[in-house]
């Protein structure tokens, strides 16, 4: 979802949609969108070039239209990129990947969320020692501690219409973010646009409101983190003298052939920390200069792709955890 | 706001109001209450005692509770702070203050917007030029900067409710999260306390799950940077040999009696970076152990007081700037 | 050390070493020093216009001029602060708060390193149970265990001779750093007063080169973080079922009498975590503007001091916890 | 350096270390060296069977051991690994790769203090107009703000004395750290394996101690962070009313033909932020439990490599900007 191959499928998506909006608010000729789509699906990028000329740039852009440009070829490649700007290439090619992201993860936390149902309708009734501070506390049951690892999640599950509320918006406005070569026809190719990719037209463009991005970087490390409390969890419910859970095909060791690390509980907490940290540095790109920073822009960049992949590998890994536990017989 | 009073103040009333929950479920008897209000209104803290006690036990409650309860005085005292834990005093009086805080920022986020209407009204058709990686590229104008610096803040506005959604959230649970000792008459009470004190009344205590205070505090450092761009761009609008804003009453110097220092500007983006920083650890503190963390939840005292006061101190410190806003004569 | 009283006498203190150093270079008549010297110790701020005065200029150093350049009066007044500025006064004044500091936290280490040693020579013979990821792997001793706290701490102390070098240096560069207004008379004022105040001299003015504070803010926050491990150790061996050590005078709880809360060691990893977000932010805080940076600047004055004041608790917390470990009779 | 190829190179070269020190010391025979080093070199890993080992296992060693044993083959397979633990593998592997990467920057940092020389021997003499809080302030010359570039790296150079002995230490413990399997014969085992690799034999194991490591990552971001001064200074003296200094080649952008950006200089400013990201959440890994943390030790993992190699690409990006800039005619 973030190889290159992902994202240049994507930035050809925006400007396969973008030739078409334009030509059905008649800015170029309905000819020259045929044209492009052949380009497009004919195109093989030269990846040596792109390379190069990305470190040179900064993005990929530039060179990607200069050679889909020659993809397309004829009077027509002049209509490719019309009045746009690699950030609405770039921002709008990455929105469309994370729907599809947004979407795995909402089916992964379903997922998580039916195994836990299922852990407590079988051991939920089980007596367990709470511990608060690390000592014993009171009694409670497998089924409350469950429940303290489900709850969150289901609630980070319900918050996923406000992160998409806030990512999944098209991002379209030319060289300074106001479409200035469009005059009039402005509104209505955004809106044509957005329709044709499934996207929200905001008002104005948000080249520089990075806020939709801060909050879903905020929800990926937040439900890596409370699922990291779920390792946490397991990691002490596995001591041997805890004996509260096993878990199964546990990790071995090299030099001691007796030992089951739980080693899933405990990259569940490395998965945290690690999301913590890249998402602390997403805030400190909020700060974006003028009409467009490349600094703060180029950290995004560092920071969210593996950001997404740390809490798809956090969910998966919790499910796969949640598969292996097993409970000393009541 | 975070003061120990307004955290005392706020702790009492919990105690009261849980009383009045009590009584009104038969739990306790009415004229306990009124013993207990009349000992909450005449109390006087023994604030040495307090901080001794606190250093030993980690947190206030345990002496507090003590203290209240001789306040109370005769057979009603056993009566106050009933089947409750110092986590549901402290995480409830902390909600209470936060409802205040997010009043507060409403408000001055409604401010600041208003300003920026102002000026857009005033200077908003005025030509700038537009930046991008900071070099000049094409004409905007004043408004579509100021459009640039209000969208965020006024999106993040729009946010509150999803904020207070998740935060405004009675914490009740009893030593271990289970409300165990109410027995049948758990679910009545806290309807009666969530009622009392205008807070929503979750289906199980969030004692060790904190999602909803790392939507706050990340609520709050995007909020911080989205205000720290307008503070970046004033910054480099005031550059001298751009001259696009002038900054009002702008801070001397030791040294050059001739120097303007933009430090509103410029303190923006610090507060911008510490309510980053501050943020990152509050993610940190996601992975809670068992059913209560001392390490987990001393973490969020130390960062989520001063990440408030920041974002507060942030919006106040943007309407002073947008205040002092001075434009070249168009 | 980091209160205000604290900074306004290493300030006067900077002032005073300064009109030394100039008059013994002949930029000031010598009488001159006389008269700064009883205008220091007279000097009575007036607290409230200076507030104000730092709100408005992002610094207390030109309003605190003005005012003692009024204590102290007459004609000799205008050869108090000569040809330096703010950031020599903030910088030097924080430098030699921050060489107390060191002493203090250096003493703290050997005073923890001697119980460590103590608890050693108490109990290091007695057999403990190894265990890596949280299960048990091998026999140790509890000396093994010990030595592994004490060990990095070692290290740490040994390590506070780079950072002495790093940070107790001289600022002094006047308006931009570059001593301009002091001719050929530059380095020799500059050594005289290096000389007065302890401090080292550098070829260079430090103002925009903050790698030494980073130094140090690495330092403090390595150190809690080892420190950190040690109360994470201690509240895994005091959990009931392994009982590996007794912590003694631990918390208490307002709801279970039963419990004893190993607050101390809890609290140690909260420090550490916190050090390390704080620490997160001094790093971001390097790149500072041209010659000097309000932004950056401002964001140091936010983390350094409570990232002082976090490592010095830190220290202090591990020995009294190392002072309260009590262990199971062997 | 950080390639899986790199890594199993380096473990296959501590495993030949090791037999050849274990015949050394008598603890194994001499013609078990020789086929230790015959298997070595025959060594083709099964990287599928390695991978989903990992996976499970939370770390390699265990598979490659069984895989390199069954290179060896005969009756010296045995003989492999003897008394050692994955995590003196996995360490001191690390380690080897950071003595080449120590030698890499250094040489880096050396070219572009040169670069520096050469710059202030071009244009040191040319007079600046030197700025502080982005408004002018007195005259400078180039050569002031080259040498606030130079100054710091030429600090951090110096200091990497203290890095490598803090980090070129063997790692070597066994399962619970204490080298128990090897009694009396421990220390001159160590002492072989350490002369064989090139590096320090410290008392004791550092497996659980990690403050090391957190002396590198500080540094390597405190470098990264000095240089993204460097690249912000650029930017700004690059914004077209400036002109300060003109950055040949930069790159171009798809809508604006005439812009030329200074890429270079953002992304300086952008890897070092990500570069203070990163390691600010190292130091949250020092808090490591027990004898071995799963959960610290993975999340150094996914921090130290894309840390070391983001500093090593700022610092030849420091080197291709410094290169590129021009100067405006004085």
């Amino acid at each position: 979802m973030f190889s290159l191959e992902a994202e240049l499928d994507a930035m050809l998506c925006f400007e396969v949609a973008l030739a078409g909006a334009e030509a059905e608010c008649g800015l170029i000729p309905g000819e020259a969108v045929g044209a492009i789509v052949a380009g497009a699906e004919a195109f093989r990028p030269d990846m040596e070039r792109l390379a190069a000329a990305t470190a040179r740039d900064g993005l990929a852009v530039p060179e990607l239209v200069r050679q889909l440009r020659a993809s397309v070829g004829g009077e027509h490649a002049e209509h490719l990129h019309k009045g746009t700007t690699s950030q609405d290439v770039i921002d709008t090619a990455l929105v469309l990947r994370l729907a599809a992201l947004l979407d795995l993860l909402e089916h992964r936390l379903g997922t998580l969320l039916e195994r836990f149902e299922m852990l407590a309708m079988q051991v939920g009734q089980m007596p367990l020692t709470g511990r608060t501070r690390m000592q014993q506390a009171l009694p409670v049951t497998y089924g409350d501690r469950i429940a303290a690892w489900a709850d969150p999640l289901a609630r980070q599950r319900a918050r996923l219409a406000e992160v998409r509320d806030a990512v999944l918006v098209l991002q379209f406005g030319g060289p300074v973010g106001t479409l200035s070569a469009f005059g009039d026809a402005a509104r209505p190719v955004a809106e044509a646009l957005g329709r044709a990719l499934g996207l929200k037209v905001p008002e104005r463009s948000w080249q520089s409101g990075r806020d939709g991005l801060s909050v879903l970087s905020a929800w990926l490390a937040t439900t890596a983190g409370v699922a990291g409390k779920f390792g946490q969890d397991v990691a002490l419910m596995a001591q041997n003298e805890l004996a509260e859970v096993i878990v199964a095909g546990a990790g071995g060791s090299s030099a001691m052939p007796h030992k089951q690390n739980p080693v899933a509980a405990e990259v569940l907490v490395s998965l945290a920390r690690f999301a913590a940290t890249l998402d602390g540095g997403f805030r400190q790109a909020l700060v974006h200069e003028q009409e467009r920073s490349g600094a703060a822009w180029t950290l995004e960049w560092l920071l969210l792709p593996q950001l997404c992949v740390t809490t798809a590998r956090s969910l998966g890994l919790a499910i796969e955890l949640a598969d292996a536990l097993d409970f000393p017989a009541g």
